[in-house]
């Protein structure tokens, strides 16, 4: 199977890792819109614009299924890209609200959900667990791990005084729902903040979904990956090669 | 006069704060392309792209000038808008290198340049500064000021901890030029790390600048505004509401 992975830039380089760690896919095209990044500050008309036209990039490529590993695309595109497309599209939001209830049946579990400005403003997470029964979620936009992670900042003073301002009125944390694809770089930070709560993690959300919904269980012995970015491909391929290392048979 | 003011964003709305201040224009057309900031991060072509789809933007205004307020751009296209445009063009490192002159006779003074990744890159500054007999000039592109400042954090210990990050060998600096047009807003935290350094500001130097070269010096009592975005204009105007307040006559 050839699956598509669309990202606002870098960040969904972290559910390409949880693609290949499971060896889901023989073939992985990563497409970063790295010319229009960052996403989450910015309208839902403009975020459904990009992804629209996105969509049309991976129409060269003839993929089985196209996993949409922003949060924010997830958030306010997931639904028109279905209908446009006419292969699965599959976005981390639902994944990740179903990867909570596996890991915590407690429906008292003190939720905190942090992401970009516009998946947070979304309110997809919220909705989804409420409609599960889940009463303790408190949502905060954390936008500024996304420039700190880009920075190559994973931790040091800059990062805790980032969490301390984003995180200083909330206490008792079960569970961080790692709302964008940058944040699992910095998830031991973030769970060590709370007390080692346990982070959901898109990618390894999405891996859980795909293998119980589309069958993606192949365990293919090599996967290849290509990269293509709308400004720097070659920053692109560096990152890459930083965050996947081993993971890539160049 | 009519002044077109190109900025990637909402930063630009520094330099047209002393447009207003000094009351240079009888009528200002904003242009922030804020569905595709930042573009210091991005790669020379892009940025470049970019500038002169906004050129066509400028073209329905029968402007008089451009102003180019954002220091990536005026670093990476400013040659080629100059090429394509049919009125002057205007950036914003020559004004401040000449601001800095003016301000420091002594070639030995100890200057620090700041910006962008993309604009530290260009070596602009440092080149113009090196060709008038500065010889003590260091560079360090600040990026993560930038989200900072639009997070709305003007102080406290997370702008604190990103100052000693980016800071943390450099002493006894003398001027600092703030290569960046969102950096004046937090210019007193920058001045007093450096035991009060002083800071060069694009909107004063281009002030300066074109009431020099461009007879710019009418003192119109009132100046009209135009504000518009490539994404989410309300959200560029609240931001000028705040930043200019009295200065619009709305």
């Amino acid at each position: 199977m050839k699956v598509g992975v669309f990202d606002s830039g870098v960040g969904g380089l972290t559910v390409v890792k949880s693609l290949l760690e499971q060896k889901l896919f023989k073939e992985i095209i990563y497409f970063g819109d790295t010319a229009r990044v960052p996403y989450g500050v910015k309208d839902k008309n403009t975020i459904i614009r990009y992804a629209v036209e996105a969509l049309e990039f991976f129409k060269n490529f003839d993929i089985d299924i196209l996993v949409i590993a922003c949060n924010t695309v997830s958030a306010y595109a997931l639904e028109r890209l279905v209908q446009e497309a006419d292969i699965p599209v599959v976005g981390v939001i639902n994944p990740g609200a179903i990867a909570l209830q596996n890991a915590f049946e407690d429906r008292d579990t003190n939720i905190l959900v942090i992401g970009t400005k516009a998946t947070v403003k979304s309110g997809n997470y919220e909705t989804l667990l409420k409609q599960e029964g889940y009463k303790n979620i408190t949502s905060i936009p954390t936008g500024l791990f996304v420039p700190i992670v880009e920075e190559g900042i994973f931790e040091g003073e800059v990062l805790d005084a980032t969490m301390r301002y984003y995180f200083k009125d909330v206490k008792n944390i079960d569970a961080v729902i790692l709302g964008c694809t940058h944040f699992p770089l910095i998830e031991k930070k973030i769970s060590g903040y709370f007390g080692g709560a346990k982070c959901i993690h898109s990618g390894d959300a999405i891996v859980e979904y795909l293998q119980k919904n589309y069958n993606c269980d192949k365990n293919f012995e090599r996967t290849s990956v290509q990269f293509f970015a709308s400004d720097n491909p070659d920053g692109l391929k560096n990152v890459a090669r930083e965050w996947l290392g081993d993971l890539l048979h160049e």
